[in-house]
């Protein structure tokens, strides 16, 4: 098992990453406290996975199973609200704790009703996505989806515990596993060039899911996003780098519908359009854009923009992007691999030109 | 104009006491950057203020207003989502400011959606209600209500400022100018003999709405609850105290519907059982029970339980409330006029007897 902490003063926290974690009674037993505990799943996950962690939670005076439906559809305020009203009817008090099971619908709505729910009460995150495990699992972000905009609606909220048991990758369907790649390739692109080059080395045994590589990437990433984290909690600056690919990827999320695209097949086409970007500016070599790509095809991620969207969507949909500022569109590129750097210079016809000559699916 | 200031670090913000600040565009200005702004009231006091506090405002790129119905009943999931719904059709961006302009229900809402709205943006109080201006404008709770529970669901959330305009107080109906001096009063209860003693003596000019008096009461309770908040910020444990009355108040509300009674007025007849329990367990003398009881009618709250309210049903919604943990119910009551003592050792025979034997309204 390998431990990091991600540091944040008073509101650190450990995460842990190894196998079978999440029926290690002891190490979740130090993490719980009280004698009420909420669980929310989803009905993908709980079925293979609820009854071992219920047992290494063990016996509690009041114990809620909150089973949502699978997708990122139900990453909504109406969602939320069902959960606040089972809490309710079992009347859980202020020092219940709220376990996440599951992928990064589960987390980032059981993260936000934890940071609601009587103003705040304790929440530990059992991720059960290679996605959830390197991004959601780290940095405190929670929210539900508003029709107009994805993510709009949350709080910076961190838990006690993240337990990230790598055995629960093996049932993961071939395209999450996929969508988890695009944002664990993400920090190769902004921070860590050596571990970019070794993905491209290594694609191989993490496509066969093999336990070392396996838990090599979750670390690496997991560590590279917790330093990003811990300078920057709240998104006042260096944090945004971990947006790289997202303007974009909100905006096809968006426009394709929640769920129809996953988040990491989303982020990767839009980080696909930042390193190109950035290769159109001078910043990268063409090499590098072509070698991105070829690494996306191998990680089963599209690396065309979806048919139907024109680049006025594109713009409409990016411009309502949180990434705004008094009307100052920022995005994140790259200066190098394994560097990235935020511009908010980026114009109309710019964006328009790219995308208009951007591959588009078929 | 006075000016305290709640110290909480780098979360700390100045409460402006004084006549004519809503149309102080200078001071205002000073507390609201950028350029966009979402103006939230109701349909009370728009018509009166909302013109005043727009022209204070000044020319901003972006002025979203949003008109609430009145009352507690729509303090509600469903209006924070409407809430939301405006914001985002406007596309406003983190850097815009929300500004409650109401009494406390327009605050708490307006708290809840600055905190959550993309995780967090600036947030600015004009309190025109006696209540908001002692009691929700210092503390950062904000809060919705859920159908099982009042303030369930919500956020400790500080405000960049708190803007106090006197001459609001002039406008107020007689029963919610009544309701505020409920938790005025509370204050001089639970922490300030020598302001309990004032406001005994000074109750015919409060009740006349003279300026100087208001001012007087409103700083002094702002400032022993910024006293207190300071000391214990997300309600660890000092801050209980200001809760004084509050477990029954609220179990009166729910049993009665929210905005049948006001919360003042539950809170003014919970404190009265407070302090009579206090008297009962010999904390404090009977003949303080009996002026309190006049300090109350005075200030025509309500000194009686609801004619169809059981005991039963008080015990069942107070075991609900935030207060309770692990089980263990916790009560404010007093030691001494002055000084709030908690317990947690209240019995269900104690509590029944206590409700069996107390004025009901007729």
């Amino acid at each position: 098992m390998h431990t990091l902490s991600v540091d944040l003063g008073e509101r650190s926290y450990p995460v842990y990453i190894g196998r079978d974690l999440l029926s290690d009674a002891a190490l979740i037993g130090q993490h719980i406290n009280g004698s009420q505990v909420v669980i929310v799943s989803n009905d993908t996950v709980a079925p293979i996975y609820l009854d071992k962690l219920r047992a290494a939670i063990g016996e509690r005076d009041l114990v809620t199973e909150i089973i949502l439906p699978d997708g990122e559809a139900h990453k909504s305020l109406a969602t939320l609200n069902e959960i606040f009203d089972r809490i309710m009817a079992d009347r859980h008090s202020r020092s219940t704790t709220l376990v996440a099971l599951g992928g990064g619908v589960v987390g980032d709505i059981t993260g936000f009703a934890a940071a609601c729910y009587q103003r705040g009460v304790n929440f530990v995150q059992v991720p059960t996505t290679l996605l959830a495990q390197v991004d959601s699992s780290v940095g405190g972000k929670t929210a539900v989806n508003h029709p107009l905009g994805k993510n709009m609606i949350g709080a910076f909220y961190q838990p006690q515990a993240v337990f990230i048991d790598t055995n629960t990758l093996q049932t993961l369907p071939p395209r999450e596993f996929a969508a988890g790649l695009a944002e664990v390739v993400k920090y190769g692109l902004i921070c860590d060039e050596p571990f970019y080059r070794w993905l491209q080395e290594h694609i191989a045994k993490l496509l066969a899911r093999e336990e070392a590589a396996l838990a090599e990437a979750i670390e690496r990433s997991c560590a590279s996003k917790a330093a990003v984290v811990a300078a920057d909690e709240r998104e006042g600056g260096l944090r945004a780098i971990l947006n790289l690919g997202h303007t974009f990827g909100h905006a096809i999320e968006t426009a394709q519908g929640y769920g129809n695209w996953l988040h990491g097949e989303a982020v990767a086409t839009g980080m696909l359009l930042a390193v190109e970007m950035s290769a159109r500016r001078g910043s990268i070599d063409r090499v590098e854009v072509e070698a991105f790509r070829e690494l996306l095809l191998k990680m089963q991620l599209p690396v065309a923009q979806p048919a139907d969207m024109t680049p006025g969507q594109f713009l409409d949909l990016m411009g309502r992007d949180k990434k705004v500022i008094d009307g100052r569109m920022r995005l994140v590129l790259l200066s190098a691999i394994g560097q990235a750097a935020i511009v908010d210079d980026a114009s109309e016809s710019e964006l328009t030109a790219l995308l208009e000559t951007f591959p588009r699916a078929s």
